[in-house]
């Protein structure tokens, strides 16, 4: 087989990552590629910035036409965030017959079905591996090692920034803004580190996932989330005196319809997923045959995602990638196989915690109200009063048995109307 | 795409869940294959006994020419036991101009380089997912997913039957002989599991594995190997202690030379690999540009088998199959990219079970030992004494820093001769 000539659009942290194993690597690539992959140009808006790598000087350039025009150069990493000035680079670079890998998963979560379906009318492929937890291969986990199952449900730790964040806190103590501080100090937070803290970028990936594994069609904005920034120190150390850990989760989960939902989550100390620590991503995905499988690594970071995007380059330059893509005819006109469920009907444990005053009866007034829902108790923790000004605060913790979002939603509605509630309850899930 | 037919040989348990899978879940292999899979013939030695599954009667045959004379039949599981008939009906397969898919590890790992060369002059594929790790694609994530690194270690609990035995043997504080005994009463053990439990199959699995990630050519049985028949409840009490647990582990570590053993292994508390339980199998891959990848599922039983089984079916139906195996060349003609370092020269931190008699000067001269033989001690622990006829048994855990695997076997040996050591002394690896 002749060389393969690859261009990459966009130079930062993941592209020089990519530009370095292609330069650096090159007998290793050529070994596990049957042939040679030649980077042949980088595309940068600015060539006069500094850059972390070197490259040959006919390499480097600020026009992406020196891509598009070149029909030798078959394979283009499109490695530019955001969404705008992406999608218009990935249509052009489709436009010019040339085969993708992406990283961005933001713009598969927008644009997917538009990008998708522009690729197979101009016989073209995306490969987008590096979109959800970098150094993971899910996406070709799911898509292909796995294509045997039904997959049943899926549960990740998808944002390694909203894990590390959580890991502190438990670890050390800390509070969710010390933490945040602590986590931008290290790199492993943007300075405005909304998005992964808020459940956006958690969904953003269980959208691309449960397309890949349900075929759902569902927008991100349409997965119900609850992010960390609301955590409070109090439920973590609530947790652990339960034999949990917390962990920001998205979950999938077929049960006719499907359940989507991103949200801090208790999980029991001992399980793989409660493992998981600092910036590290995970995903379980069960399937019908092959039962319980969980994958765990770097979910982020310059070499990890540069490690997915150029499997990607080699899958597409020896064209198992243009197979798959033709096989699974991601994001088509097909309808969607599956519906999203009511999220009131999801069911679920509960961990809950109710800040009450010290008054005799609150405890079965509760009980009551969970009980009018449907709700039943497995276990209790109430600790002695804690004195804040002239109030005595008492936590009570209460472990549920299965019920729905809806019943515990109305429930905590109920009890945070009464008299006796100090504070605003707090309701988690507890992964099955 | 038209159809592929394909054939099954030999309908034992593994054989039964894919022609499961591929009779009930068509309408499932066709959405992920982009066109059907048909079992065309199913081939078994006795027609007469019976089958789990119903077979439409022209599928079941006993008469493998059914099969190698009909061009229809594109892809055969080749799922017969054993390495003699089943390298003669896997040759047979070949030159018939089958494409082959297999679950046979002890075939591969002693006849893999006859085979691949046969099926690479014949123009043919060999898949053979489900040989390592059954449900954990671990053979796809190696050899294309992960396909931008050098690979530099990689350690595996590979057998579950040994993982579900020490586990029991933890949870339970079972013996040894009582944890087999429920094991092969819950199914999980054969009534003869010598190759289970004393690293053969471990050992066969990990010579596939680093063929695959590092181009070894070494056959399994000159990889060192120690079983889990002959531990001792006492370690793992100890190492609880210490805080680990104890699994069978295959290790392959690159550092110039490549390091390879099967023996028990300390691994620490709370790391995603010490919580792998029952029968589970669990594979960290470490590459130098991923970072720490670890899996994780169930290694065996008949569904997770078939899922790895029907998966490659479907990479070779579709192609993807003959571009991996075309591109890396396994098991060819070329020199193998490392070399086997001397077991004497691997290094590692150990964990040492000395059982003396109770005397002054015997653990300063045990440390005299360690310290002449380069070992230097990381923590002690010893306990009271523990009477035993007319001995008083001293049991001392020593911790080292990093040694030599030539080094510590030296200064066991040494220890062993002394008069004031009462049983052999336990020394085990220590995961990393």
């Amino acid at each position: 087989m002749e060389n393969t000539k690859v261009g990459i659009v966009g130079l930062g942290n993941v592209g020089s990552g990519v530009a370095r194993l292609l330069l650096e690597e090159s007998e290793r690539m050529t070994r596990h590629a049957g042939h040679q992959l030649v980077l042949a140009k980088a595309v940068v808006r600015d060539l006069s910035k500094p850059r972390e790598i070197d490259l040959p000087a006919d390499v480097l350039t600020d026009d992406l036409a020196s891509i598009t025009d070149d029909p030798e150069i078959r394979v283009v990493a499109q490695l530019i965030g955001g969404t705008d000035v992406a999608r218009t680079v990935m249509l052009r670079l489709l436009e010019s017959g040339k085969d993708i890998v992406t990283a961005n998963k933001a713009l598969l979560a927008d644009h997917g079905p538009e990008l998708f379906d522009r690729a197979r009318e101009l016989n073209r492929s995306i490969a987008f591996e590096a979109s959800v937890c970098g150094g993971i291969p899910i996406i070709t986990n799911i898509g292909q090692c796995l294509s045997a199952n039904q997959i049943t449900s899926l549960s990740g730790i998808l944002n390694g920034t909203s894990n590390f964040i959580v890991s502190r806190m438990e670890q050390e103590g800390a509070d969710y803004p010390a933490a945040v501080a602590e986590a931008q100090r290290l790199g492993f937070a943007e300075a405005d580190p909304t998005m992964d803290v808020d459940g956006t970028d958690a969904a953003q990936k269980l959208s691309i996932l449960a397309h890949l594994a349900f075929g759902a069609r569902v927008h991100w904005d349409e997965i119900p989330r609850i992010g960390i920034d609301t955590l409070d120190a109090a439920d973590l150390k609530y947790a652990k005196e339960l034999g949990y850990r917390i962990k920001l989760l998205a979950i999938a989960k077929l049960n006719g319809e499907l359940e989507l939902h991103v949200s801090p989550t208790l999980v029991r100390e001992g399980r793989p997923m409660a493992e998981v620590r600092e910036a590290y991503n995970a995903v379980t995905v069960v399937g019908d045959a092959v039962g319980r499988v969980f994958f765990h690594g770097l979910g982020a970071g310059q070499m990890p995602t540069a490690s997915a995007v150029v499997s990607d380059l080699i899958d597409t330059a020896v064209g198992r990638t243009r197979i798959t893509f033709q096989t699974l005819e991601l994001w088509s006109g097909r309808a969607p196989r599956v519906k999203l469920g009511d999220h009131a009907d999801a069911r679920g444990r509960f961990y809950l915690r109710f800040t009450i005053r010290d008054h005799p009866g609150v405890l079965g007034d509760i009980a009551g109200v969970l009980g009018r829902h449907d709700i039943s108790i497995a276990s209790v923790i109430q600790h002695e009063p804690e004195v804040h000004g002239e109030d005595e605060l008492v936590p009570l913790v209460i472990m549920t048995h299965v019920a729905s979002e809806g019943a515990a939603h109305a429930a905590i509605e109920e009890i945070d109307s009464r008299d006796y509630t100090l504070q605003k309850s707090v309701r988690m899930r507890v992964l099955d």
